[in-house]
């Protein structure tokens, strides 16, 4: 909480004991009014109520011990937990026993029945803030995550006209590993996995365009030119703090998710620009057949945590320039420029590494030129003799993805950069011990 | 309010206004000890933090117009929103901004990794309270509803030895209208619906298996006796308001769900109870391949209500008798008697219809004999002439999902019988008028 001023937070002090507070003040707001209630309540505290919830990860940084396994494999962004701590009481959100109970959200909405207007309104805002996509003329598809929605656009796209053989799905390598698996858990009928867009030579296709890439951070386009590609956009990365934003964006279907925006990956939510109606309405079939709708809970949270966000970038100045509102996209961008300048300088100081080369540009938010900050960082390994990288890490208890996961050279392995502060650290020093 | 001293409550007198008031306690709180971080909160709540969520659906049921169209097409369960008005604060659950942000729940975790600890204890904790399925020895996935589960069963018990054909999946008419288009949403190479299980004649296959049975409340067994039949049990109706609790259930493969339990159908939130270990890994491999995993505000949600339900029959003896714990079972069962009782008084005064015939049976739970009140009413139209009931229906502003979404007769039809108080009301209103 040191951002926060927790010196002065005398009865809150932890995060870890604020829930039970909230709670208490909720207990103190009733015992004003209603007994009867009130001894309700307190036997549920007692007994374990919202007071139990598990809130030991607001905690501190839990403390790594000196051989400890260094988990680098999945792109976990706990790195942000610093900065909701920071946050603090104003990220909190309050559910009542009795909200979100329905199937529906809307009962006014024509296409995604189950999207929160709040959401809605609170995307849309954060989208025109930060100018990294075109939402008007675009409707939004909520979903569970940018998982579900990429498979809803990839049914959207395959399902209307029945063929005798799948549509192929694409994406050039290194691809995002969990793009193979995905789009063949089920063997669909309708679209199947079929490998390296680069080396793709039919006709109709569908093309997976992740820009800023994973594993790699490269900047993407469509590279399938025939007329039958229909590409869908995963622009789950295209946020100032990972790259420069160079304008709007204006594909036909284009994912994001908070797990990387806000590093609420928990939350499993995610939403989708979409262009034509139709696809639209053939993803909202598919996220209520899959899972019935998306979780209001995780709706309404992903609305107060967008709100937070952009709130810290629409405040009066004085809030604005007092430091009283924190800022997510400086703390991230802040953060991992420092991690990516150190890295730079371990792998440049061993010899044994490669990056890919660093690259900035004039970015539209920011209104200055920045240097661009991949949330994993795509490490090749240049001794003589080694072909596998994640082997070699591994024996230096680092856990990354292999290359071969990708795509692509097992000589690369893929290493998360969101982690917390004292997992990076320590990866950097053993880094710097391999030459 | 009424049922927990509505009067009583001067200044949080509407559900509606609770949020803001909860939201207010913390700014409270804050602004003894922390002026930098207040001024930031009272930035949040003046542009639209907490207290701008949606609350409207806590506040008194709205009023329907007279020629109002009755939607009971779908199980949305609203009725259970009283209640939770009812049990008030003590069902709200808290989430910090810096909470749940991990896509693990459990680092100890061996099998699912995506599941909450606390919600694990609380879903084994309700089970052994009520009765109704055996826990011990059984593994616990958790999932996005009862509908992702089933796929995910479906997946487990077809993918892992690859075939010619899909395997076949088949229940007995009438069967759940979701069934067949949710296994054949993707059209996979692992299982393909093949319909009626009464009249299924091959050896190996997946029978679904619903009991109480929706759309008719049945008690069902597996029917498909052949060596090659697996079974897959939708037991999100086997709760003590629906169904005498005759025993718990056993079987290889078990679902339930929040939605139809509590009433938090929004909430997205079911849990599989798996035997055999090996089954319930793939069915880890399907969520996680799906969704990345089950999203952590639900499972919290799920964890506070699941809590307050179990809380109100361990309660000690005084608050019990009191009246202090409102106890859902209890509310809803007597709600659903009622309706039951009216809704057959009609039918049998029209005599335009009929309904499935009553049974009761000795409920282990509630220590008596219980009539069987399902959650929906399966609506037979015995007038002559009328093929389709639920046109006939229609021309009354009375919606219902006709009997042959369920493999079943155009002459049945379903109504929700989980809706508001008044619209079930209206409901009767306008079939005691069609004779």
């Amino acid at each position: 909480m040191a951002g926060a001023g927790a010196g002065a937070l005398a009865g809150l002090a932890a995060c870890a004991t604020l829930a039970c507070n909230v709670a208490g003040a909720v207990l103190f707001l009733l015992s004003q009014d209603d007994e009867r209630l009130r001894r309700g309540c307190a036997a549920r505290l007692g007994a374990g109520g919202v007071a139990s919830q598990p809130v030991e990860e607001c905690g501190d940084e839990e403390a790594l011990a000196p051989d400890a396994v260094l988990n680098l494999e999945l792109g976990d962004p706990t790195m942000y937990r610093a900065f909701w701590r920071e946050v603090g009481d104003c990220g909190a959100t309050v559910i009542r026993g009795c909200q979100g109970m329905s199937y529906f959200s809307d009962d006014d909405a024509v296409l995604c029945w189950f999207l929160e207007p709040e959401l809605e309104r609170e995307v849309r805002r954060l989208h025109r803030i930060v100018g990294n996509a075109v939402v008007d003329g675009y409707h939004l598809v909520v979903g569970t995550g940018a998982t579900q929605l990429y498979q809803a656009a990839m049914y959207a796209l395959s399902s209307p006209a029945r063929r005798d053989q799948p549509v192929p799905v694409v994406s050039p390598a290194p691809y995002y590993s969990s793009y193979p698996p995905q789009t063949d858990l089920l063997l669909s009928d309708f679209y199947r996995w079929a490998g390296d867009a680069n080396t793709f030579t039919g006709d109709e296709c569908i093309e997976l365009v992740c820009s800023p890439n994973n594993p790699d951070g490269a900047i993407r386009e469509a590279v399938v030119r025939s007329a039958g590609a229909k590409a869908i956009h995963d622009l789950v990365y295209y946020w100032p703090q990972y790259t420069p934003i160079t304008g709007p964006a204006a594909h036909d279907i284009m994912l994001f998710s908070v797990s990387k925006l806000t590093g609420h990956a928990g939350t499993r939510l995610g939403w989708a620009l979409v262009k034509d109606r139709e696809v639209a309405r053939n993803m909202v079939y598919f996220v209520d057949r899959s899972t019935t709708g998306v979780c209001k809970e995780s709706q309404m949270r992903a609305t107060e945590i967008l709100g937070v966000v952009s709130d810290a970038y629409e405040a009066v100045p004085p809030a604005r320039a007092s430091g009283a509102v924190p800022r997510l996209f400086d703390f991230a961008q802040r953060r991992l420029e420092e991690r990516w300048r150190i890295l730079r300088a371990t792998v440049a100081a061993t010899g044994a590494f490669s990056l890919p080369e660093e690259t900035s540009g004039y970015c539209n938010f920011a209104k200055q030129t920045v240097t661009a900050c991949p949330a994993f960082a795509w490490l090749r390994c240049e001794k003589e003799g080694v072909e596998d990288c994640a082997e070699l890490l591994a024996g230096h208890k680092i856990v990354g993805s292999g290359g071969e996961q990708f795509g692509g050279d097992a000589r690369c392995v893929r290493i998360n950069m969101l982690d917390r502060d004292n997992v990076f650290n320590m990866l950097v020093q053993r880094l710097s011990s391999i030459n």
